[in-house]
C-alpha cells in the first residue's frame, strides 16, 4: 500500500539521515555493542549534522521544526541500517518537548546548544526500583531548602544514564498536600549523583542502561523544568508522543525482520527447492506480510494523528502495545524461518528477536497500556 | 481516530439509506430469517429510492456514480442496523462491474432498467459441488451450437439462487486449447435450468443460498457476458473488489459486536459491580477496542486504495482474510461477555457470531488467500 | 497414545451404550432438533436399559455402581454418535450426587425408583436472568412458614427446564445472618411454579432450556434436599465433577470433530490432490492431532483423579476451561477444512460448531473457571 | 496433579544429583556462560558420581539401568538448579543408545569406559551448513580406501563440538546406490579433523557450539558405528528419544519459570497491592498453571510410553513442538510479569527466555515435526 505520510522534504531528510548512519554509526555499532555504550563522538557528529534538537529554535541550533514526521523517518532509518540509536533517538522523541517546550529562557540558554550540538547528552529519570510502570508511588523526593532542593532516591532502567549530562529526574515535592511531583534537571558532576554499574540486559546492548543514585543532591530551584508541583501531569502529557514513538520503531522493525526473513527464504534450499516454495512456509510469509502491512497503514495513521494534535492517550497507549505485540511477534516467526542462523548473534534477525523484547515492558508495560485503554473505553471516552 | 475517507454526500447518503433501512429492512427481517428469503418487495422499494445499480448509466436509471465509497456506507449501515441485506448488496459489490462494465448495448437495454428498478434480481455462478475455491477445476460446460450454447453442471452456494432473475455462469466454453471459460447470462425460467431446495445455512439466514442445476441448458450466445473465453480472466479482475466488500462489512460487524458488548458491559452488574470494572473484563474492552480500530483504519485505506485503482490483488487478499478472521475473533468474544444470553437467538450478538462464520470461506476461503498473498510475496511482486 | 483409564467392563458397557444410541436415538435426533425437545419415551427407554442413576443402590433401580468412568464412556459415546444427550447426561453426571447422595431415605424412596426408570426427569435450578456464574448474588428467596418453604423468584437457562418432573432449586432460606441457601425440590405441577416459553438457543437444540418462574410456590420442609443452610457450599462440592463432565464432553467433541476433517481431508480433491496433500493443510491437521492428543491423555488423567477422589476445585475448573476452549478452537479449525460445506446444517460439523460454542459459558464461564484457578494458584493452594 | 510416572528410586536418584549439581554445578555456572564452555572437571565429577552412561553394562562403568525416567529426572533438576547443562546431558540422552546399543564389543571397550567416566566428552554431527532439518541432503562423504575411510565436508552447529573427544559423524558412504549414509566416529586429534571458532548463540552460552570441519580426514574403518550405510535409519529410530529429552526439558523449563513468576507476583508489590491481586495478572497466572499442569500429565505420559517401548516418531514429535512451543510461550508471557527486571542477565527468568528460543529450531525445527505428524496423519497411520 502506498504510503501517503511523507512529503518530499521527508524523502531528502531520509536520505541524509540514511548516509549519516552508515557512515557514522554502522562501522561501530559492533563495537558499541561490546562495550555497552555509544561513543560519544557519535552525538556529536549527529549534532553537527543537525538531527539533534531539530524542534529548537534556530537560534539555539535547532532547526524550528516541530514535525513528529521527522523523528519518524529517523526511527525508520536506524532500523533500517541496524544501529543501536534507542539513547540517541532518546533526546529527539522524548527529551525534546521537556527541554525545548517547558523550559525558562534562561534554561534554554543553558541547555539547548549543548543539546543541538550533541555534546550534552539528556536523559529522563522516572522508573524506580519499586515502582515499575505505576508513577504515582514514586518515592524520590525533592525537599526545598532556600534556593535548592535536596534530592534522595533511586532511579532504574534509565536510558543514557550512564553518559546523561542532565537528567530530568521526577521527584516528589509535596506541592497539593503531598502528591505534588517535580521535575528536576540533575547535571552531571552534582555532589550526591552517582550512577550504578551498568545493567546487563538481555538485548539492545550499544545502549547505556543504569541505575541512578541521588543522596542528599543538591539541585537549584533553578533547575526545575515545569510548573513545580505539576510534574506528573507535564509526564503523563508526553506519554502519547513517546509511546508513538515505540510504535514507529516496531513498526519498522516487523518491516526488517520481514524483508530479511523473504531475501533468506528466496535464498535458502530446503528439500530440493526454495524455502518459499513450500505451502506452510509461504502461508507463514503471507501471514506476516499482511500483519505488518495493517501495522504501516495503522502507525502511519497515528503519526499524522499526532501531527495534527489529535492522537489521544488512549491511542497512543493502544498503538504501543498493539505494535509491540505485533513487533516481538513477527520477528519470533521470522527468526524461525532461518532454522540454527536465526540463533546465532552474527546474524541480524538474532539481534533483532533480543532488542525488541524491552519493547512490551518499557515507556509503561504493555498491561498498563490495556488498563489505560480499557479505562477510557469503559468510561465512554 | 477521525475517519478521513468519507465527504458531505456520503454522510448524506448514509442517513438516507439508514433510514430507508429502518423503514423498509428492520422490520421485516425476523420474518425473512425465518423464511429463508427477502422479500422481492425490498428489491423493488431499493430500487425506487436508487439504492440498486447506481453505477449505471442514469439513462439505464442508475446515478452514474462509479465510487465504492457508496457501497462501504451502505454494507455498513447494514450491518449497523442488523438487517439480512446479503443478496441485497450482492448487486451493487458484485454483479454491478460485469452487468454495467462488460455488457454489450443490447445486454445493457436488457437488463439494466430491471437491475436498477429491483425488479432484476442478478446472481452470479462460480462455485461447483467438487471445487470449492478451485476455479481452475469447474466442470459446467458451455458448447457451442449454431447461436446458443448448451449448459451443462451443477452449481452451489449461490447467494440469490432461489429468487434470481439473472444468473451469470461461469463455465467452460473450450477456447485457449480447452482451457477457455465464459459467463453466460442464463434468464429465469430457460428451459434446462432449475433450482435445488434451499440449503440450510448455520447463519445468515435470510439470504438465498441455493444449488442451480443446467442441464441442457440452451443459452442465446447474445448472453455471453465479456470476451468469449476470457471468463476466468474477467472473474479474477473483480475478485479484488468482491473481497474488498467482505472486509468492509467485516469490520463493520466487528464494530457493532464491541458496541454491543461494550453497552452490555457498562449496564450488567456481576459481583456487585457493573462488568467492565472486572480488570481482566476492562482488559479484553481494551485489546478488543484497539483490534478494531486498528482494522477501521486499515480497511478505509484499502477502500481509498480501490477508488483510487491503486488495489492489488494480493492486497485485497489480504484484506479479506485478515478482517474476516479478526471478525469472527471479535464476535466470539463478544459474544462471551454477554455470557448466557450471547447463546441465546434473540440477541443481536449471537445472530452476529453465526452469520460471522461463512466470511472466512466464501469469496475463496482464507486459506486461499493467504495462497494468493503468498505467491505475490515470495514472486516479489 | 493408548489410553489406560478403562477396563474391560467400560469397554463393555461402552459397546451396549452404543448400540442403545444407535437404536434409540440416532433415528430421532433430527427431529428432536426441530421440536427442540427429546422424548419422554427415550428416558424411560434408558431406565429400562439401565443407563440412569446407575449410581443408585439396586433396590432403587440403580447398579450402586459409583464410578465416573461410566459417565465418562456414556459422554464419549454420546457425542460419536451426534445423539443430542444433553439433557439426558445431566441426571447422572450432575444430579445424581444430589439425589443419591444428599437425600433422606424417605426422599430416596420417592424420588430414585422414577429417576432410574426415566420416569421423572430432574433438572437443577442456579442461574437466575440478573446473576450469571455469580451465585453469590442470588435473589429467589425461600420464606419458611411452618411445614413449608413459600419460593419466589426466577431461574433461567435450566436444562430439561420444560419437561423437569423435580428441580432443585437454590434460594435463599436465610441461615447464616440471611446467607444461608438451600435446595429445595420442586415438583412439577406444584402450584406457582410455571415455566417460560422455550430459549431458543444457537445450537444443542434438541436439549429443552427454559425459565422458570416461582411465585408463592409452596414446598414441603421434607424437599428440603441436605443440609438447610448449606445449599451453597452442597452446589460448590459438587462443582468439580461436573465442571469434569464438560471436559470430558469436550475432548470427545474434539476428537470426533478431527476424525470427520480428516476423513473429509483424505476424501476431497482439490487443485487436483487429495486436500492432505496440501502441506498447509496437513499442518493444521498435524496440530489439531497433536493438540486432540494432547488433551485426551489430560482429561483421562482428571477422570482418574475424581475416581481416587483427589480432584480438587481448581483442578476442575482448569480442566473445564481449558477443554472447551480447545474445543470451540478445534471444531473451528475442523469446519474450516469443510469449506462452503462446514455452513450447511446438515452437515454434523455445522451442528458441533453451533452446538460447542455454550461449553465456554455454563457450568461457570471460563472467566469464573480462570478465577477460581487464579485465587487458588496465588495463595499458594 | 500427582505425578505417577516415578517410584521411590527415581526420587532417591533425583535427591543425590539435585546435591551433586548445587555442589558442582550451581557455583560454576556463571563462569561457565561467560567462557561458553562446561569444564571438563564437572563431566569427570559427573563420571565418578555415576551421573554419565549409566545405562552401560557395570563392567564399563554404567549401571546397566536402561530406564529414561533417570534421564527425565536428569533433566528436570539441570532446569531446576538453572544449570548448563545442556552439553553434559547430551551425552545420556542422545548418545547412548549409540555408543552402548550401536556399537562393537571393541569400540565398547574403547570408548564406554571414558565415557561413563567423563574423560571422553562425545558428540554427533549430523547438520551442515546447507542442509538444516534435512538430513537427505547431507552432502559430508567418506569415501572407503582400503581399511580407511577419508572424510569431507563441513558440520555446523555441533553441541560439545570444540571440546569433544569423540564425534559421530552422520556422511554418505554410496551403499543403496549412493544412498547409503554411515556414522564415524572420529577421534579427536585425527588430521585432517579442525574445529571452528565458537559460535555466539544467543542463549545457551555455557554450552559449547561449533562448526567442524573434515578435510581428508582419515577414519579407520573399525570405527563406524552401526551397520554401514545404514547410518541414516539408525538416526531417525533414535530420534524420538531425542526429541522426547527435548520435551522433558521443556515442561521443565516452563514449570520453572512459572514458579519464579508466581513467586515475583506474591512479593512484588503494584498500585498498593500484590502483583496477584490484579485481576489481570491472576488470570495469566491461572491460564499459565493450567498450561503447564496439562503439558505436566501429557509429557510424563509420553516418557512412560517411551519406557514401554510405545511411543511412535510422530508422537515424539507432536511432543517436541508442543511442549517447546508452550515452553517459550509460558516463558516469555512469564517474563512480562516481571516488567523491567524481566530484561536483565542476572534475572534467572531473562536467561531461560533466550536459552529457551532455540528448543523450537534443533533436534528437527518444530515446523519439520509439523511435517512429520502430518504424513502419519494423513496417511492414517
Amino acid at each position: 500500500m502506498r504510503r501517503t505520510l511523507y512529503d518530499t522534504e521527508h524523502d531528502d531528510f531520509r536520505s541524509a539521515f540514511r548516509r549519516f548512519l552508515e557512515r557514522e554509526a554502522v562501522p561501530h555499532t559492533e563495537r558499541w555493542e561490546e562495550s555497552g555504550l555509544v561513543d560519544r563522538s557519535f552525538f556529536e557528529a549527529a549534532g553537527r549534522a543537525g538531527f539533534l534538537g531539530f524542534e529548537a529554535p534556530e537560534e539555539f541550533g535547532g532547526l524550528g521544526i516541530a514535525d513528529f514526521r521527522y523523528n519518524a523517518v529517523m526511527a525508520e532509518e536506524t532500523v533500517a541500517t541496524g544501529t543501536a540509536g534507542d539513547g540517541f533517538t532518546l533526546g529527539n522523541d522524548i527529551l525534546a518537548p521537556y527541554l525545548i517546550g517547558l523550559t525558562t529562557p534562561d534554561q534554554r540558554e543553558r541547555w539547548l546548544p549543548g543539546f543541538t550540538a550533541g555534546t550534552l547528552i539528556p536523559a529522563i529519570a522516572m522508573t524506580e526500583p519499586g515502582t515499575g510502570s505505576d508513577l504515582q508511588a514514586i518515592r524520590t523526593t525533592a525537599r526545598r531548602e532556600g534556593g535548592e532542593y535536596v534530592l534522595d532516591g533511586t532511579k532504574t532502567f534509565i536510558t543514557n544514564g550512564a553518559q546523561a549530562d542532565l537528567v530530568l529526574v521526577l521527584a516528589r515535592t509535596g506541592e497539593r498536600d503531598g502528591r505534588g511531583m517535580s521535575l528536576l534537571a540533575v547535571e552531571a558532576g552534582t555532589p550526591g549523583f552517582t550512577r550504578g554499574s551498568p545493567l546487563h540486559k538481555i538485548g539492545r546492548k550499544a545502549q547505556d542502561t543504569a541505575e541512578l543514585f541521588f543522596d542528599g543532591c543538591r539541585v537549584p530551584a533553578g533547575n526545575v523544568v515545569g510548573e513545580p508541583g505539576a510534574g506528573l501531569r507535564v509526564v503523563l502529557g508526553n506519554l502519547p508522543r513517546e509511546r508513538l514513538s515505540m510504535a514507529v520503531l516496531a513498526v519498522a522493525a516487523a518491516e526488517r525482520a520481514l524483508a530479511l526473513a523473504l531475501a533468506h527464504c528466496r535464498d535458502r534450499t530446503t528439500f530440493g527447492v526454495p524455502l518459499g516454495a513450500h505451502q506452510a512456509i509461504r502461508f507463514e510469509l503471507a501471514d506476516l506480510h499482511t500483519q505488518v502491512g495493517v501495522a504501516r497503514v495503522y502507525v502511519d495513521r497515528c503519526v499524522q494523528a499526532l501531527v495534527d494534535g489529535e492522537l489521544t492517550a488512549e491511542e497512543a497507549a493502544g498503538a504501543k502495545y498493539w505494535t509491540t505485540d505485533l513487533q516481538c511477534s513477527v520477528i519470533d516467526r521470522c527468526l524461525q524461518l532461518f532454522g540454527g542462523y536465526g540463533y546465532m548473534e552474527e546474524y541480524p534477525i538474532a539481534r533483532m528477536w533480543r532488542d525488541a523484547r524491552v519493547q512490551r515492558i518499557y515507556g509503561g508495560t504493555n498491561e498498563i497500556m490495556k488498563e489505560v485503554v480499557g479505562r477510557a473505553v469503559v468510561a465512554g471516552d
